[in-house]
């Protein structure tokens, strides 16, 4: 999880490779009526002022991306993600005052739903005479909470859930946000914590059918994913305040790749996280320095302090950026 | 989905590599309480008589295994399968009056949950005053049937749910409840729907860390996975009735195939499907010919049909190994 290297792109590379890719891949299903929602809700929450509905929009990507090995895709080849540091973030963003657009894997954890059972929700639930709904006891604050956060975001119109599950899927759905979210300048944000594949199969010389299982080993060879970390920087929503993740099983190489990516691709902010430890501490890399952040208790999410940090942040960058008024980033729960 | 070659073993292939696949696996993590859980149920539903509580104990196996690319997973290579079928069939199971162990990936589809949102079944609920959980109204019947159903299923002993995730684990699992459900001779069953893979990556030849993205393309040579169906059929579990799936994209090949695996890996049958019609057609291949089956209506399950089907043969099988008694298979939902 929360690696975006998918979106990178690398100083020598032409935006040829990201035209082909764009070109060769499956065509995004629902593309319209997914730009239309896209375009909406963004509209429904760029009206800032004294008495904004939302201080910015945020787009955060989450769980894995998938690579298809078969056009009738039997096999595939999938980058582990819990979808869990996205759930959570968006989750504190909503609170923060932002309104989200939450680009997940089919299936990954959704915001809300952290604390519910992985497998089988029904475990949670009894029916009483033949009738009456009642959660199980001890899960009972638990499950109203959920519910209650989950329709007060959707209904507030703060959260819109889009979901992909292959590369392609992906990079288009990005597109269109990112093209969508540039009118608002620099009060979008990307919050990049997918754990986008870095090799594929181009579509056109994919295997039609399921690939046999004959006598002997499989051998494939892999393309590099086109990275277009830069192109959204340079070209989809150039204002835009972007966060990615560096995510690496080795401590000893990962702050000098995320301070890599942070340069090359002009982010703002680089989160790097390692396998072993992502759960109760990242390392936020910005051309400032580095802070540390750690969570601070056992039930403590480290995404807490984090999207604090971040918030932080993007309201200087829009200041910097001369946006005028100075925007409180209350805390739109707290009343409630 | 839906496919079992990684339990077949080929006439010419050796013992050797099976044994070489479970020494190098990594272990299976809380094994000992699995296979506790395995036979406490198995032993809980071996009470066959007049009064029997269950028919027979069925191991159904449903959703894709995983092979990991590196020892610290980042990356993994997956199969298709939304579990539909084993979970839909799970159900059929229960209610023909089997006691079933689902054997299932984490995070697919599961028993009594497959008409409730993939996402985020908090849009079904809301909190009323406060206090009260209701369900939304047009979705209040079928998820009040969801919740008894799946209650009463595990709250009578018929439904042991057990996940996996990677090949290692499910194979190593299957290996725990064939050697457990020997114990029950004829009366036990394997309903292989799981899509199990077929080429995999040692896990001592495997990265320990995550697979850098240098300039290039990858490379990555696959080892086949040894099959072992017939190791399940000849030492595992012998008496066992064995239903295996076989899943094609290209039509042409399917049938041949499925008699192939039939005849092969001595199965009692093996049920055909293609990709592009799964849902509505399957085809039971059995050494007396082959039986098409179709769903009979829109809102039917073609597994309804397709367990009533395997339940005959089952019984017949049974009775031909001379269990005395003739079981009538009743319908244990129909008196509720």
């Amino acid at each position: 999880m929360d690696a975006t290297e998918g979106l990178e792109i690398s100083q020598g590379e032409s935006f040829i490779d990201v035209k082909s890719f764009f070109e060769s891949a499956p065509p995004l299903k629902n593309s319209d009526s997914i730009t239309q929602k896209v375009k909406e809700f963004i509209y429904q929450n760029s009206q800032f002022s004294g008495n904004a509905k939302s201080v910015g929009v945020v787009c955060v990507t989450s769980g894995g991306t998938t690579v298809p090995l078969e056009q009738r895709c039997v096999r595939y080849i999938d980058n582990f993600s819990s979808g869990h540091r996205g759930a959570a973030s968006t989750e504190y963003f909503v609170k923060s005052g932002y309104a989200v657009i939450f680009v997940h894997r089919r299936g990954s954890c959704q915001p809300y739903c952290r604390y519910l059972p992985e497998d089988s929700f029904l475990e949670f639930f009894e029916v009483l005479n033949d009738s009456e709904i009642q959660v199980c006891h001890p899960h009972a604050t638990v499950v109203k909470k959920a519910i209650k956060e989950y329709h007060s975001a959707v209904n507030g119109g703060f959260l819109l859930k889009l979901p992909f599950t292959t590369i392609f899927e992906y990079l288009q759905i990005i597109q269109v946000v990112a093209t969508s979210l540039s009118c608002l300048g620099p009060r979008g944000m990307f919050y990049l914590a997918a754990a986008v594949s870095d090799f594929y199969v181009p579509w056109e010389s994919m295997a039609k059918h399921k690939i046999q299982s004959a006598a002997g080993p499989l051998d494939m060879r892999l393309t590099q994913v086109p990275k277009m970390l830069r192109i959204l920087r340079t070209d989809w929503a150039p204002s835009a305040f972007c966060v990615s993740f560096k995510l690496e099983t080795d401590s000893e190489i990962l702050l000098q790749k995320a301070e890599s990516a942070l340069r090359k691709y002009q982010m703002h902010v680089v989160v790097a996280n390692e396998l072993a430890t992502y759960k109760r501490e990242v390392i936020a890399v910005t051309l400032d320095g580095k802070i540390s952040i750690r969570k601070q208790s056992e039930d403590a999410d480290v995404e807490d302090q984090l999207i604090k940090l971040l918030v932080e942040k993007h309201n200087n960058y829009i200041e910097c950026c001369g946006m005028g008024e100075i925007i409180t980033f209350g805390n739109r729960m707290s009343g409630h």
